[in-house]
């Protein structure tokens, strides 16, 4: 599948919405990445000063893996569907955590091992055992990335202004630390994380499946797709699918974790540029995301220590965008609000700098 | 001023929080330190599970300092008081950061040079310039000491639940630094930053301050009350009555910047125990922030390179309390969800996990 050509968020408006921070009323640079946020935020909306998020949108992928029955995870796969319900009923943390920053919550099965109601961009059921076998055959890879792009159309046509694509998947960082390793050369020793919390032994198991189907994967390292057939999953593949076409329809997303990181890795090559229109929301404690973050060169917002998934890390940090756009959009500028600008010249003028041991008052500037 | 004993947080409400947690249906400790965080507020309010945030306030302490007429600030003086009209009128960052956070925003003169509508509270006009004369009289530190505490008890009788206490004052960070370095015996130079962003030669200005106050500060660093009289500032004194009134009434607190941490500092003397009481929004650009960090042992929320004080970085990561607190308080359980808690030793009694070069599948535990 070929991805429309993406085009980066709009210079005028960061020059412009630069210039609009230098006007308001505190002193230049003082709020810190929120100036940041604010600018590319406006640069992505093609408007300065830009508009509130008027509809932030988590969409939640859900999928069960093949390599759990190698016990790489402390919970049984059956857990995937039993959250998808959850979801839906407003019971998980995303939903809580969604409802303060404004956020509407979506989950959608894509490759859950048993039927959901959840199931309109249904690929297949759970995935091949990747440390033995491809994951998904061809036609379903292409119809996994078909679903991701036709879900971020169906939320950018409905009005999304900011996406973020979230995780559930028993089982699901093993083929994202796959992923992660593959695409930055890296040891799977070093990718190895505790996932949900697993114990010593089944850590051995997670590092042996991992061992093994990154094995797999190096031959097809160059090639996305055939990648995520190889090692990923149908719902790895729609969540690059997802943030690729997001960022051709020009909206921006919050990155989670390491399994939407590891996604972001192949969206990037699936659509390259597609990494302007992210923000890393936080850090997990996953050590495969480190390298995902260092990989895209994305700073995180928020390093809580938070290892949950479901587009929990991305949604914490949402009401700092919120606040970035808004102080850009709402904030007194120095002369409507009477404020006198800094004159730091004026003061230092009327002090003779170079003998600070023997300073003299310096007049008032009115 | 004696301030009535500070108890600490209920820690029996703080163990029922966290047996909550283990309930809920993520992972054990999957949300970091938003768990953490949870727990506190829990054992603050000693009640499990814990009501929302239902009135955050934000008190923005107002005042103008003798010392800002050496030239240690890049704005002049008279910026503190159209602040204070800014801030009334809703234009400035806080009032914008506040607003998404759902919290309220006062703004109070405790010692602007000129009068304004914010003065139910005042103490005086600015201070004495603390590089050669006490910033304040022994009567005006009890009055600012006493306006401190009076707020806090408005407030916390007016129901807050939350309180940040900010700041706002032309030279304000050159009297907070004085104090920094004088409760945590550090040379000058390590505590001056750039404020709202001076010079080189501003630098020097405000260095050769500090130093002088620093000197005169020395004989009275055991003296809360003393030193507040030599070296603070009638704003400063009343933040610190503010923050250890607010741990008497068991009233959590987010702190700010260096400002707010050098109040801190001194409220931590006048009332031990006070910092159960609080947690530490962000980390600022100013050197003598991360003393103060390290010195109450508290580990920023947030860092995000602001230097605005306001209140605004604590403001910024009110957000993350209120996802906290109703995490703990709105999340499903296990058994109320239908979601199968962890049995990873199931899994790994069907595996022999010591042979993981050779692993065989593992059956689903149902």
């Amino acid at each position: 599948m070929d991805f429309d050509v993406v085009s980066p968020p709009d210079e005028a408006v960061r020059q412009a919405a630069e210039a609009r921070h230098d006007q308001l009323t505190k002193p230049r640079g003082a709020l810190g990445r929120l100036e940041e946020l604010g600018t590319w935020l406006a640069a992505c909306q093609g408007e300065c000063p830009p508009h509130p998020l008027r509809r932030p949108r988590v969409v939640v992928f859900a999928g069960d893996h093949g390599v759990a029955g190698r016990g790489v995870s402390a919970y049984p796969s059956e857990v995937t569907a039993q959250m998808v319900a959850n979801f839906q009923a407003g019971g998980a943390a995303i939903n809580v955590l969604a409802e303060i920053a404004g956020a509407g919550v979506r989950v959608v099965d894509i490759s859950v091992a048993v039927d959901t109601t959840a199931g309109e961009h249904k690929v297949r059921r759970s995935s091949g055992s990747i440390d033995v076998e491809d994951a998904l055959t061809d036609d379903e890879v292409e119809a996994a990335l078909a679903a991701g792009r036709a879900i971020a159309d169906e939320e950018v046509d409905a009005g999304a202004d900011l996406l973020v694509a979230g995780d559930m998947g028993i089982g699901n960082t093993t083929p994202a630390a796959v992923l992660v390793a593959a695409l930055t050369g890296t040891e799977p020793v070093a990718v190895v994380g505790r996932g949900t919390g697993i114990d010593d032994t089944t850590w051995m198991r997670k590092t042996a499946a991992i061992r093994d189907a990154l094995r797999r994967a190096k031959p097809v390292t160059a090639d996305p797709v055939a990648l995520l057939r190889t090692v990923a999953g149908a719902d790895l593949a729609a969540m690059a699918g997802f943030l690729a076409q997001a960022a051709v329809r020009r909206t921006p997303v919050v990155l989670d974790g390491v399994v939407s990181g590891a996604a972001a890795l192949v969206a990037e090559e699936l659509a390259p540029g597609a990494r302007a229109w992210w923000v890393a929301g936080h850090r997990s404690t996953e050590p495969a995301h480190t390298l995902v973050l260092a990989q895209l060169d994305l700073e995180p917002l928020l390093e809580l220590n938070m290892r949950l998934g479901e587009g929990s890390g991305a949604t914490a940090a949402i009401p700092l965008l919120s606040m970035a756009v808004r102080v850009l959009a709402e904030m007194a500028t120095f002369e409507t609000a009477g404020v006198s600008d800094r004159d730091a010249e004026s003061v230092a003028e009327s002090v003779d700098a170079e003998s600070v041991d023997d300073v003299a008052p310096a007049a008032d500037s009115d």
